[in-house]
């Protein structure tokens, strides 16, 4: 296979990748998404401002003398210290102030970011995350449009690609507050084989190849996928799996939903000292993380969901989508049509945050390796404490995530006394064993003991798509999700508790 | 009629209201709404949370010890000023600081403002907005849910309440860009006739009593207006007229949308300064400002939505929906599977500028009623300017806008020699005047001499719901609006322009 990068740092430009694959992508569209029409007002502008000097009367916007607010402050680690999280932990460090004013000379004044502006984001901010995008990923041209987080964007997502009657694929454990938004949109979905490594790309093929148009419906043409410490299962899809995907998604034209916040929270990199003395945090870090679906994307099916809530603060509410050109203008459309614009206060932080009087993009970087070390420390914390009190036990085992916040505790309940693997499924694809009871009742236990972990159940796709291959995910959902975001002390008491009520769950 | 007041100022509590009149509003959701299910993840944690002290190693939420800002600061005007708006506009004023905090004590903890919330918003900022919307309307008993402005809040309520096919009611020249959003969700749209003061409540009963649900489909069930301010008209319905329709809608089972952004910007208000002295600033302006449908909804069949982009700045992307706890439900379960909670940067503020180290409701109503006056000198100057360089000519007149922010002016297009009125329909209800045609030569020929207006047939709604009386709002698009929000010299230079062409667009 061969990757075409066309590094490019602005928002709009030639379509480079597009033209050399030719794949049409209108024939992805919703029928929503088809009908929409241009904001009419907006048309008229465009007509307006082809001469400079012209005088607006016609819109009805508060003009900035009259906004109550002419200086916004944020007071943040200074990136200057050695380690800034541990020092911003300790609260030993240096602190800087990202201002924002409306009068005075700032990156972008709170005049532009608290008036309207275009549902994409303001194009300083949108060139900044391009920029972003281009030192890690060198995509193949792409668009970047700013979203309120991940799930905001990929529920816009869902109502830009998907018809009622569609099937859409996914893993077969998955984030299901996301997958349950697309249900009353009419999507279905076909949920795909994982293992400890992350989805099949062998069972996606066979999803697809097996498709039946007459008794399914329309063959699936968008995988929502997860791809790094994929939502429960913490597994990170590894370079071999992804290029597999990406060849299956092309060969069957299928759109890839990237939805990746995790993406900047990797663990064990090899990161380059002498590069980041050289080159700075950017091109160090760009070295080792992950290559990306978007670093691979030369047709322009990935739609990439960035976001700034696990690495800022998910109260943010700010991300960003990059996708291909003509995407990411249906998708700005149906932005300008429901939700407009992200707010003027996290564009205006963001742009100053990584402007020149902020952290700036290396600064950004620096601060989201000393954050991966952080929750390394915290991984490698869950995982001692989880040997010593749970695993030494025999009952429980576990994966040791290489990314993000989630450990999968597989429950061994072949081992339990009632474990029972003869049951009759009451439907086809239906469980075979007890594992969904016996599980609730330690979930309970648990909660009782002053436990929570998220139960796999929570997370199962049954699939309700017509196939004849039988899943049976309900004998297979004898998984936990924990974390290990959570303070010292809280994986510490938490997993106590875990080791002593499974050993009582099992032996009593 | 009878207006039940039982004023609440918490966000749930008993139904009085709605139990009075046994309305069931689940017959006005949109299949969609009826389809979505709660959240999984969120179901598990009402469970769990049942017993305190419990530990959560179930979510993947980022301890707030690793979010990166540990204060945000905002300069305002000090509210201590005898006219805020005109000390702030003029720089002469003192300033206030509105801040929030991570580790010290404050209103709204950035701890809580920066995590992971309910759609609907933090309980703080809601109560405190439903504390405002008790003393300025007192409804009978609702919800109030944070929204991401209006555009956000309204477009949720399309996909709330329409169903491919389904007709709602608008008034006739509207904010197009909204009604152009619910047209790919399949819903057409039934304009109502307006005149100077509005919509014409006997054309809404007209329009229900006629409609012949064989030929024109489903009886509309939602009635979409802006009641102050109207966009584009700039007419504000009268007492009379706003009981008159909630009668009609009582009667026809019909949603009121009350899109009021404009509400606190009202001119000729005959503030008591006595209550001021005695009560403050939002007992005085709630006794003067107009009685919204919100106020005398026994039903609860409105659903309010309020904003602060004109009234604070557009960029802050946050407002409020005020509806009856059902619809608040299926609203916030919308929005918990789209957009999520709003920013946690715009509800900290929010909370503080509200609190008690920020300027308290009172204070905030100081600022409203200061803008009010400010936003009445410009409608006047407008007017007085008009008078002199446009209206002298008598080629165009327009009413004094009692609120917000738009001039809708009419140009007397029958004085043109070239004016024709006996052209034949090409379609039925199609126009019987070159009005269109002469409307945008017009205002080509004002954007040529740099001014750009926006024309009446940008806010035309086509009645395509198939009622036999044709509407021929294509002869009554002799207008533009305009908007006195500018700056004293863009109103000067952009009128006198306008005066002069129009002058040339009549004589020559």
């Amino acid at each position: 296979m061969v990757f075409i990068h066309s590094t490019t740092s602005v928002t709009q430009g030639v379509d480079t990748g597009l033209k050399r694959s030719h794949v049409d992508f209108s024939r992805h569209l919703s029928l929503e998404a088809r009908a929409r029409l241009p904001n009419p007002i907006k048309s008229i502008w465009k007509v307006a401002q082809v001469k400079p000097g012209t005088i607006n009367m016609g819109n009805g916007d508060p003009h900035h003398s009259l906004y109550p607010i002419c200086e916004m402050n944020f007071v943040v680690p200074s990136i200057d210290e050695h380690d800034p999280v541990q020092s911003w932990r300790s609260g030993t460090g240096e602190q800087d102030v990202i201002a924002s004013f409306k009068d005075e000379p700032c990156t972008l004044s709170l005049r532009t970011a608290f008036a309207y502006g275009a549902g994409a984001g303001l194009k300083l901010v949108r060139d900044t995350l391009a920029d972003l995008n281009d030192r890690i990923h060198s995509p193949p041209n792409h668009t970047v449009s700013l979203s309120l987080g991940n799930a905001d964007a990929l529920t816009k997502c869902f109502r830009l690609l998907g018809d009622p009657g569609d099937s859409f694929l996914c893993e077969e454990f998955t984030f299901s507050a996301m997958t349950n938004a697309a249900l009353p949109l009419g999507i279905k979905w076909a949920p795909i084989r994982m293992d400890k490594d992350g989805l099949i790309p062998s069972d996606l093929e066979r999803t697809l190849s097996e498709w039946n148009e007459a008794t399914q419906g329309k063959r699936p043409h968008v995988l929502y996928t997860i791809p790094c410490s994929q939502n429960p299962t913490g597994s990170t899809l590894s370079l071999e799996r992804r290029q597999e995907i990406y060849r299956i998604a092309h060969d069957w034209d299928i759109v890839i939903l990237e939805d990746d916040p995790y993406y900047f929270l990797q663990f064990d990199l090899d990161v380059n000292q002498s590069t980041i003395q050289e080159y700075g945090y950017t091109r160090a870090m760009a070295d080792v993380l992950p290559r990306s679906f978007l670093s691979m994307d030369y047709d322009g099916r990935v739609m990439r969901l960035d976001s700034f809530s696990k690495i800022v603060a998910p109260g943010m509410r700010l991300g960003w989508v990059t996708s291909n050109n003509f995407l990411a203008e249906k998708l700005d459309m149906l932005t300008d049509s429901s939700s407009q614009h992200p707010h003027g206060m996290g564009q205006a932080f963001i742009a100053e945050l990584f402007g020149s009087e902020g952290w700036g993009v290396d600064g950004f970087m620096k601060w989201i390796s000393s954050l991966c070390s952080e929750y390394q420390r915290r991984r490698d914390l869950f995982m001692d404490v989880f040997r010593q009190k749970v695993a030494s036990s025999g009952f429980a085992t576990a994966e040791v995530p290489k990314s993000g916040m989630f450990v999968w505790i597989r429950i061994n309940l072949e081992h339990h006394a009632r474990f029972s693997s003869s049951q009759t499924p009451t439907a086809p694809g239906g469980p075979t064993t007890n594992t969904a009871d016996l599980m609730d009742e330690l979930f309970k236990k648990l909660l009782d003991s002053g436990l929570v972990l998220m139960p796999a159940s929570t997370f199962a796709i049954v699939d309700r798509t017509g196939r004849t291959s039988a899943s049976h995910i309900g004998d297979r959902v004898n998984f936990f999700r924990a974390t290990f975001v959570g303070t010292d002390e809280t994986i510490r008491d938490g997993l106590t508790i875990f080791g002593r009520t499974i050993e009582e769950f099992f032996c009593f």
